[in-house]
């Protein structure tokens, strides 16, 4: 029987870590206890900033986690985090890395993976002091937030300055009550070495996403490679595998339930802290409308996918990235209403307001910050169809639009005098945008980008903006757009790259019409921005406070600061889980299962000789003594997010046991409320991706790179 | 894990009984050891014909099951068996009884539920040597299996003639190897006594049939009557309850995992001794024509209730029973493909040729016999597509087209001198025809039949027909149609009943569209009947020659004869399964599971009043000590097919623990192979029925009738 303690048990925990609960800081990991929790090793061989720690091969990919698993800079992360470079590096009609998979049998034959940097954290400091003393006695939140991020922008640049492959990061953290650095050394030149074709690494593809029992392996073996003198670099052919300060160990011993397990990685975004006003605010608006907008661009896909297959690849990356987005927010929406979420917050607002007011000065300082927030969502709301038209054009990146977007405000900031730039604007971050426009271009197609454009032209709220009625002139959005597409001459990367050293006086002689629409944007869009950084130094500054009452409330102890990309630590043993009344959810899945769930179908088409391997029982090594299967993946109680996928997973011991990937639908609202009875982290078992390496892949020279 | 032995288990059982399973015949009882498994009363009182036993309180409904559950007639079954008569009994626009529920707060209220007899067993024979003697060196099948017909129409007629209550049933065992005579005591006067809102007893709908876990509370609660002298009557307002012989206790104690079952009930069907050729007749053909069939009949039903919603009602019961056959088909379908049915079928049939083949006698009286079924399956290909189109005509039984058929088929056979009639064939039975027509007029819907017949004519093969051609007469099908339902006589019920009264050339005379299509399809589908009738034959000793061999090669313990309508008893403990890998399933729901599931919307609309008994934890005393919640349903290890339904489910002790109402969809196979691992049926538990009744339906006086 599912536990009937749930509902209670989470209207406790708003704020306030659970067993098991967090993404813990490296500098909060002794306040753990974890070797009563399970862990073998002292805490010190995890994080040792004086010396050597697991977090030394723990490597940042933007966006998602890898880590080093060889002294030659061998890396492993998910197939679905490296599936944008298979994409870019698979040539249309020769080879697709994405269907085969791929195997470089020497160095040589590794595959850059263009667009793909690897980020090697060098340490971290606590720069709270230096950061708010520059904020000091300032009252107006705008004012103040416009100055953080001032300052903050200047000491990246100072401290990035002369060094090209340095990577300065500085992240408030509770809100802004803190701010720390986060310093790496970025490695532009990241190589495939291993990739299971998608019939092994997206085993189940978007029907099983976000699901469990699970059967996906999903992981790819690349390469960090460094300019002969070891610092970050370009790809070149004279570079050479990096030699990591650290790398894990693969674990020697079998994985069970109730095993102790960690985790380290970067995730990306929690609002664990967050106020019932900004969870109507997501479930009422912001889910519901991304979900009609992300299946409208879907649908369009797949219209195009039918009249040109070869679409499909072009916009696979992309597409998963929606429908992914999607079923999360409709797990979101699904989970907040079924616990009632907003209720119980409320609920817990009540609590919190009556322990305010029972003291006076705590009255006076803090007694209307709920109010405040209340009235921040208020005027939001008031100017929301407004400025939903002119965000519209913000989701246009990749297109024509967006190349004329990047390029005009780019101009239009160079030609202000230096000191009214936008903070952290400079002519690195110039050339790097200009640099990194032909990744758009290698992506681009135009029968989406022309389908996308319309539509967005076509949404009613759009059609009201004097703007663009302006730059229609009359025309109906149909010929306006094929009229666009037939004369623009940005669709030429070279020409576009020229447009950098324009004035905006020049550019808009061009008459370009997706210059011309930018500009004619501009006034509005810069005031609608401009509202947003209103709203969000107000609202920053009064989470902040609401943070501050926590833990007046509460008491410091167990408090872990929301998810921002940072290098977190999260622990809880192998379990697996009960999702409805009746049903039981064991925490490992085999290869028996991929077997029975293949139907030779996409997404569950499994090689024919991945089944005949299992058929012939073929295990190798790799054969676990209780399941007498070969695992494929496992579930257990840490605590991620979007950030955390390819992050190592560590046994007791600190020894690799596999690759975290997904989390369960049934605890989608993580993000807002861990649940210990449900919530859990899927993981890729480390023994399923070896047996795909050698007995499938037949790459055993991996296994012997990583002492196998 | 699941068990990886499964498709060996398979492998081995194509026949013969593996532990537990089995529907064994009253007269087998004793050679199944049931104290040895777990039984703790003799099996004597289960069966007892020189005295009483549970069977006395086993009723048969003809197609479902019930027993009896008090001295006055209380009979229990399940909302689905009481379904028909429910529809009957709302008044369309007043009482909706499907949607309402029903509670008799007194006999006077009980609901009369036309249409619905019960039979209660009074006896059973071996009657094989009466029946064969009279086919004793008849070698052509077609004339040894008309003769069989003949007499054993015959034998029933001697034993039903002069007694109007007394209904008997001649039917074979092991293909005709044996033939048992099973006399009933029938009554037409059943009563509704308590049925829950569809809300709980069709909780879960269409989308949770088949399904674990479940949350139907799938029970109503019925009365028979019988004339003041005890014997069976049709419903007179003078009629008392029925005094049965025997009626079921509640059990006294709480169930669990583990605990000894069985099920008393009259299994309609299963084809556990056929050969590969019948698999892939019914896998190749019959189910996915069928499914594609009742899909097309859904389709027009949902098309018209979006016009009419009174419609839907009208036409709900049928759409439920081509739903559920529907989806049966399909688990077939996927459950034969997903073990590779056929393929372990036809390997079991080498093994028992190779047996065979081993012995001269042997090979000479059987060597042919798969050969010989191989033929026949042929031969019925040979004339499929012509057969299929003249048996699209018996589709539309409730029809117009259906009535004129009855009426024309009745009155032709009645002009033939008696001794060429069809066996069975008497005026008794003209008599019941002719009356039970006004079941059918009820329940007519004409935009419904004009849709199904439209779409009967429309088919290509019925188009070929010559005589569709001949009664078109170059109208096309839609004007044919509209002209036919607006001249015909025959949508008047008592001129319709009129008609049994005329000869075949005064029918003709009318010149009725469907009485003339009727005549005019009369030759072909006579030829395509004789032909499925010589099929018939000549498999049924096919089929009898298979069993024997069968009996040759394993010896005669531990089979069991196919289902037949016949009253069977089942075994096995409460048991959960592992319907996937990773996944496990509890043999326990409770409601609990009914409140997490709702969602408000039908199928999943629990009642308000069901949710707030939840909430307050209102239980009375049908909490479960383990679960601590109100058990909903239970699956077990009992071995059931479709007229189990109904069914009571005892403990060891003989007491009354829960109603059979389903099979799980992992095992819809199951009538031609039974899965120990994971066939199971659903039950619900008797608590629920008994929570609901009293704490929800507020009808305690029916639990001081059961003794409660």
């Amino acid at each position: 029987m599912r536990k009937q303690t749930t509902l209670v048990l989470l209207l406790l925990m708003f704020g306030f870590a659970a067993a098991d609960e967090g993404m813990w800081l490296l500098t909060q990991l002794n306040q753990l206890d974890l070797e009563k929790k399970g862990l073998q090793i002292p805490v010190s061989d995890i994080y040792n900033p004086d010396g050597t720690g697991l977090t030394d091969a723990v490597v940042w990919l933007g966006g998602c986690t890898s880590s080093f698993v060889s002294p030659n800079g061998l890396l492993v992360t998910n197939h679905h985090c490296a599936y944008g470079a298979l994409q870019r590096a698979s040539t249309m009609g020769t080879v697709n890395y994405i269907d085969d998979g791929f195997h470089a049998a020497s160095y040589e034959e590794e595959l850059p993976a263009p667009g793909q940097s690897a980020f090697v954290l060098l340490g971290l400091t606590d720069v709270t002091d230096e950061v708010l003393q520059n904020v000091k006695g300032e009252k107006d939140p705008l004012k103040r937030s416009e100055k953080l991020e001032k300052v903050i922008a200047e000491m990246v640049e100072a401290e990035e300055a002369g060094k090209t492959d340095l990577s300065v990061r500085i992240v408030p953290m509770f809100q802004g009550m803190k701010y720390h650095k986060y310093v790496y050394r970025r490695y532009d030149d990241v190589r495939i070495v291993f990739a299971p074709p998608a019939s092994v690494g997206k085993y189940g593809g978007e029907i099983d996403n976000w699901m469990w029992p699970r059967h996906t392996g999903d992981f790819t073996f690349m390469r960090v490679y460094s300019a002969p003198d070891g610092s970050g670099a370009a790809y070149s052919k004279d570079n050479v595998p990096v030699q990591p300060k650290n790398y894990l160990r693969i674990a020697g011993s079998d994985l069970k339930e109730g095993d102790f397990t960690f985790i380290l990685g970067f995730p990306g975004n929690t609002t664990r802290y967050r106020t019932s006003f900004s969870v109507e605010h997501n479930l009422n608006f912001i889910y519901p409308n991304t979900i009609k907008d992300f299946q409208e661009i879907i649908n369009i896909m797949d219209e195009l996918s039918k009249v040109d297959p070869a679409a499909e690849i072009k916009m696979a990356g992309m597409k998963a990235g929606l429908g992914n987005t999607m079923k999360n927010f409709q797990g979101q929406v699904d989970g907040m209403t079924k616990t009632d979420f907003i209720a119980r917050k409320k609920a817990f607002e009540q609590e919190l307001t009556a322990f305010v007011n029972s003291d006076k000065k705590l009255k006076k300082e803090y007694g209307d910050v709920l109010n405040k927030i209340s009235a921040e969502y208020a005027s939001l709301n008031a100017t929301r169809v407004l400025d939903d038209a002119l965000n519209s054009f913000g989701r246009l990146s990749g297109s024509m639009f967006g190349v004329a977007n990047t390029i005009f405000t780019t101009v239009d900031e160079l030609a202000k005098p230096e000191k009214d730039r936008e903070p952290g604007f400079n002519p690195k971050m110039v050339s790097r945008t200009k640099d990194r426009l032909k990744f758009t271009y290698s992506s681009y197609y135009e029968p989406f980008d022309i389908a996308i454009f319309e539509r967005t032209l076509n949404k009613p709220g759009v059609q009201n903006l004097e703007a663009v009625k302006a730059v229609l002139n009359g025309r109906d959005v149909k010929s306006f757009v094929a009229e666009a597409y037939a004369s623009t001459q940005l669709k030429n990367l070279e020409f576009a790259q020229s447009l950098f050293e324009k004035t905006p006086a020049e550019l808009k002689a061009l008459n370009d019409p997706f210059i011309n629409l930018v500009i004619a944007l501009q006034p509005q869009r810069k005031a609608s921005r401009e509202r947003g950084e209103k709203f969000g130094a107000n609202i920053d500054l009064l989470r902040q406070k609401y943070i501050e009452v926590l833990l007046a409330w509460k008491g410091e102890s167990g408090m872990y600061p929301d998810a921002n990309g940072t290098i977190r630590l999260t622990y809880g043993e192998v379990a697996g889980y009960e999702p409805a009344d009746a049903v039981v959810y064991e925490p490992f899945t085999s290869l028996a299962g991929v077997v029975e769930k293949n139907t030779g179908a996409e997404p569950f088409d499994a090689p024919q000789k991945l089944v005949d391997l299992y058929n012939s029982k073929d295990f190798g090594r790799w054969t676990d003594p209780e399941l007498k299967e070969v695992p494929v993946a496992f579930t257990h109680r840490c605590d991620i997010t979007g950030g955390n996928s390819g992050s190592p997973v560590m046994n007791a011991k600190g020894e690799l046991i596999g690759l975290a990937f997904d989390g369960n639908y049934e605890a989608m609202t993580g993000d807002w409320q861990y649940d210990y009875e449900i919530q859990r982290t899927i993981s890729v078992d480390i023994r399923y991706v070896l047996f795909i390496v050698e007995k499938f892949g037949g790459a055993g020279h991996l296994l012997q790179e990583m002492n196998l």
